[in-house]
């Protein structure tokens, strides 16, 4: 037996804004951060878990002090108690009656119960000498189940539903696990994309990221109808027809703006419009996607939680769905989400770039690959080449895919001396 | 010109839960609690504005961080140029492009935020020498309008639509302002419904509700339906049939659960279903007003914002709109949510009761009787008995309804020896 003996916090900034990197509609001057945990035990094994929450950066602060506030459900606690019912722990972490009021299930206390989940699952993972995502991929699919909170649920997705899609995968996985550790699980890049970006630079990033392998890129959208037309032509003339062209409109629009502004778009072959309108704004979101067909509407990045991702489900409101690492949660609530997109047939493409986004997103898609859906098709994770230099294990992006990580953990702990230079001291 | 000078935060904390006041079907042991701001300036005039989030315990030290975190938003700034628009501060605040990640516009910094703007509503009104249902209550249309983001809320509330609703009630202001003081807005009350009393207990506490004159009680229900049969047939027997009778699940149930639970309490005669479900499900929320048709179903004090509102009025998911004052962020928006609401014909019901909540809304529903819809039919204020004491001008209610506060300000000042009193020490 083992136990928790500290949770360490840190508030780490990187003054990203100086570059304009990451500049969108709505987020000009993002200075990327990490409210970061580590969980040390006293066992003798040299393992500690590490997760964090992503932000970007004034703010960063609260969410490190929401992480510290869960100390006391952590510290003393048997560590091989938690590991072996993950979602009893999730449970009586969602379920604190008194911190619930913060959210209910969403926001910075949800998030920070996130970066705590997705701590322990590092720790199980490393304990296991196992990568995240396969460690996830040879759980049995009543042990998977076992990890999801149900309520408010079943309308959607029961405990029956899920255990049916994860049997049905059941006996494909030892081959695809093969062939994902050699073809990989195919990227997008956002990296050519950002507002705040010359033409000269759009151009060139976008045939480096062709020349890179990529068969789809991103660009932002919603500041200016007239510049996003001349951005969109500019790189569809750069990337020919064959590669595919996401945009992102941050949040920006109402739901006549959407539309209108998609429609005038629409003849550069559109891969998806991400966040037309307020995340939270699941019947604008329905009425956007019936107004763009057949552009595809995709959101997920800012969404809550797995209450409102079944809704965005049930009201048709987007055909592309984007999980991301730090925004629920955690794992236990991902793969709720992973299991209610399969359900509904609509694919999961993750959000990333950030701080270990990428480092942490994809051992859930590598999941889902694997036990969940049993297939790629349609589906891509983000990938942006910043920051990466600051993990342990960075990801390995090469040919336009994602290579399966193969270090155990979650890919999030990053290096202390990284941690140490760009933590935050006012 | 004056500067405001310092943004004190305190985090208070009354230990309710000993008591099991305040005890329902998600909420076991409350400790009511209040992050708290006051705001100085260096006028003469001796007055400063104060609000608050509340909370229920845990957590009310990362709410209050949260607040703290705007001071750079506020020291130094000048108060006469954010008192003459507020609708300006208000959009400075909320569209913080890095603390908006956090959200976006719901939760721990969105409430911040609410706390910040109220306590600025306070100072403009003390400064007014008015309180601030009379200050609002004597603001154009436009000058109401001009407070209020519409974005996101076009599809259902333009600003046309706003002033017409707020030009129709202008008339019959004076008339209405001087019938409010005279008889006063209609309270309930739920101090009798607790899950955590005894029978006895319940019965005694209807009793004297009846005698002091309100006309409405509200018993939470969702721990276990036998329970709750016999508890609403006491209460039932006890106020008599023209006594209306509210109900309140605090989330507890799924879908399928709210509805077969109402099903057996129907028979007594219920003003409203409450919280059937989690406070995001707006499908669910339509799907059970239909299933449990024709009690009502009512919802709001854990609704993040005004996105969430309007889609719950879209989606016909509630027949009672609850606002709260702490809950989104402040007077601004909830003057937007009065305004969505009565554009769909839903009468508003507030939340109110933990600390200071009945002090500070039962403005807001003043307001809304003199200069929104002009009527107090089929709108009640929630009034619960508790820690009133420790404000500076404490809710009048008697003979079933809340007098009309004369004090300047906005009703959250609290006594600073209560203040000092319950400071949490950890």
């Amino acid at each position: 037996m083992s136990t928790i003996v500290t949770v360490d916090t840190v508030d780490i900034r990187f003054p990203t804004s100086e570059q304009l990197d990451g500049s969108d509609a709505m987020n000009a001057d993002p200075d990327y951060s990490a409210a970061y945990v580590e969980i040390t035990t006293d066992a003798d094994d040299g393992h500690s878990g590490h997760g964090f929450v992503f932000t970007i950066g004034r703010g960063n602060d609260i969410q490190t002090a929401a992480i510290r506030a869960l100390s006391p459900h952590l510290v003393g606690r048997d560590v091989e108690a938690i590991l072996d019912d993950m979602g009893s722990f999730w449970r009586g972490l969602v379920g604190d009656s008194q911190l619930r009021w913060l959210g209910p299930e969403k926001g910075v206390m949800h998030m920070a119960i996130g970066a705590v989940v997705n701590a322990m699952w590092d720790l199980k993972a490393k304990r296991a000498s196992l990568p995240l995502w396969r460690l996830l991929a040879r759980m049995s699919p009543e042990e998977i189940v076992d990890l999801i909170d149900f309520r408010y649920l079943t309308d959607a997705l029961t405990r029956d539903d899920a255990l049916q899609i994860l049997r049905a995968a059941e006996p494909g996985r030892a081959t695809r696990e093969a062939e994902l550790l050699e073809h990989g699980y195919p990227a997008y890049t956002t990296t050519p994309g950002w507002l705040g970006y010359s033409d000269e630079k759009l151009a060139r990033l976008c045939r480096e990221a062709v020349a890179d392998g990529f068969r789809m890129i991103k660009l932002k959208v919603g500041g200016d109808v007239d510049d996003d037309i001349r951005r969109m032509r500019l790189a569809r003339e750069t990337v020919g027809p064959d590669i595919r062209i996401g945009t992102d409109a941050n949040q920006r629009w109402g739901v006549d703006e959407a539309i209108e502004w998609m429609g005038r778009l629409s003849e550069f072959d559109i891969a998806w419009i991400e966040e037309p309108t307020n995340p939270d704004d699941i019947l604008a979101h329905a009425a956007i996607a019936k107004g763009v067909a057949p552009i595809p509407v995709a959101t997920g990045e800012h969404c809550g939680g797995r209450v409102m991702f079944k809704q965005l489900l049930q009201a048709n409101a987007l055909s592309v769905l984007q999980i991301d690492a730090t925004r629920v949660a955690g794992v236990n609530e991902n793969i709720a989400i992973l299991l209610l997109a399969a359900k509904f047939g609509v694919p999961v493409c993750p959000h990333a770039g950030g701080v270990g986004l990428c480092e942490a997103v994809q051992h859930l898609s590598m999941f889902d690959f694997i036990a969940v859906t049993g297939t790629t098709e349609g589906r891509v994770i983000e990938y942006v080449d910043h920051l990466h230099e600051h993990f342990v294990t960075p990801t390995d992006v090469s040919g336009g895919v994602y290579h399966a990580p193969t270090a155990p953990g979650n890919g999030m702990e990053m290096l202390a001396a990284s941690r140490e230079e760009y933590t935050f001291r006012g």
